[in-house]
């Protein structure tokens, strides 16, 4: 479906575009601005975009959350982006979400904080990490 | 506390970095792996960034997601960013959060996916937010 919107054939509530990026308002929204930003090119998920690729999302992305700030006068905004349908993506075309935040609405943590980990355990975790990145 | 792990006055399991941001395991992780991205440069959150210094954390956190995923066996990913306290933010140093996700756990979405807006509704939105892009 985004590929359409970014092609033009399918109709969107476009916002700001450039070279590498499309960004539109969603149309279910989850609060009122609530935009997403997508790679022109198709790419299902983080996995498949390049690091300068996502970069230029997220570029994109500040410059439609000031646009939203100005215009809709939000008082914080949340940046959200899912990979894989274990993170909840629904639709598998590369996008990020840009959700302008308002002090009475409904929108609810993704996580509660949690208690500090065990410190044993967090360098456990880096350890495994670190062994597959030979520049560190 | 940022600028500290950044500057190495604060110890932190750290990941990657590279000249312009530094990533580290979050120690209240929401998940196994769950991560932190910083601008080094100080800013409070997306209103005091450059859109190429955030394109630039970007950047980073795809560096750190395909790690986690390789390391831990991640089923997805979702990045979240909060600026403003209305958003959440809590710690007031720009970071984007890296959260790996698993079939098991038990993160909750942040909204739930809603009607779709009248078009007119969205249509009016638009409007306003074009009013202030003289580029539109």
């Amino acid at each position: 479906m985004f590929c359409g919107i970014v092609a033009g054939r399918v109709g969107a509530h476009r916002l700001v575009e450039d070279e590498h990026t499309v960004s539109f308002l969603n149309l279910a929204p989850a609060t009122v601005g609530h935009a997403l930003v997508v790679s022109r090119r198709h790419a299902e998920g983080m996995w498949d975009l390049r690091d300068e690729e996502l970069a230029r999302v997220a570029a994109a992305a500040g410059r439609v959350a000031r646009l939203l700030r100005g215009a809709l006068g939000a008082a914080g905004v949340n940046l959200v982006h899912a990979t894989g349908a274990a993170a909840w993506q629904s639709v598998f075309h590369f996008h990020l979400h840009v959700v302008p935040r308002y002090r009475a609405d409904e929108l609810r943590p993704m996580w509660e904080v949690e208690d500090r980990a065990p410190d044993a355990e967090l360098a456990a975790v880096r350890a495994r990490v670190q062994g597959l990145d030979p520049a560190s």
